[in-house]
């Protein structure tokens, strides 16, 4: 998929990131950066409402996990399950979300355990920068379904 | 403030509460319910997005601290610090998070903190239900900000 057509299929499946005016701005199994305006995402202190900063985070890691699925070829259902962020400095401009994962054995792990139990969980880190500084950490639990057992 | 009037605030001042189509149900000091419909926070697998639902749990305390304040005739400014998310099942319909404070004590040591110090944090708990059934749990950590030191 190219960074295009994972930007479409975020908006056409996620309404809110379009509302939030997200776009992909790199997308490989290895890193996830994406990138967001302020106007659409104000809190009323001029600065960015905490719910898009973990919103944005949550979007990344997604997206990196997705990005990976496909390009292995594979297409587990991918759902949060615990998210935690913590908001480091107001951010008051246009804004990033960076995620990260280049611990292949811990893939590996999620990847092996999915295929033999149908099921397995992933912890991915993400953070959020304002001209290459951090104002957030990000980290969530997401669980892999198998793709024939995806009902939910 | 009326439920109108709180409503008009929010979807004017964090326009994501707009796209996300939360509507204001009850807000008393005591208890703050919200509502969004499923359709603009969907998720690729039909239920709602992890970022919606944590974004929609942040409105409810924090709109509960803002009715405590204005009620009280203070003025601090609310700041997110910390905020976490346990999702406990998937969300298939319109939603509602509810915010609830009657620990007045707890709320009193907060406020007493803000006036001595100017700065006062207070941890808030939230969750979302369908249909009356609990679908995720939500905690937050805000910061206080007396209104003379709110430059942020």
């Amino acid at each position: 998929m190219s960074i295009a057509e994972i930007e479409r299929y975020l908006h056409s499946s996620v309404p809110l990131c379009r509302a939030m005016g997200v776009s992909v701005r790199e997308a490989s199994p290895a890193r996830v950066r994406l990138a967001a305006p302020l106007a659409p995402n104000l809190n009323p202190h001029a600065s960015v409402f905490g719910g898009s900063a973990v919103a944005i985070a949550i979007l990344a890691a997604w997206t990196l996990l997705t990005v990976r699925e496909r390009a292995a070829g594979y297409g587990a259902g991918l759902i949060i399950q615990r998210s935690s962020m913590r908001y480091e400095r107001p951010i008051t401009a246009d804004f990033e979300a960076l995620c990260e994962l280049t611990d292949e054995a811990r893939y590996a792990r999620f990847r092996a355990l999915l295929e033999r139990r149908g099921r397995a969980r992933i912890t991915l880190t993400a953070w959020l920068q304002q001209d290459t500084v951090r104002a957030a950490s990000f980290e969530g639990d997401f669980v892999g379904l198998r793709a024939r057992e995806r009902p939910r």
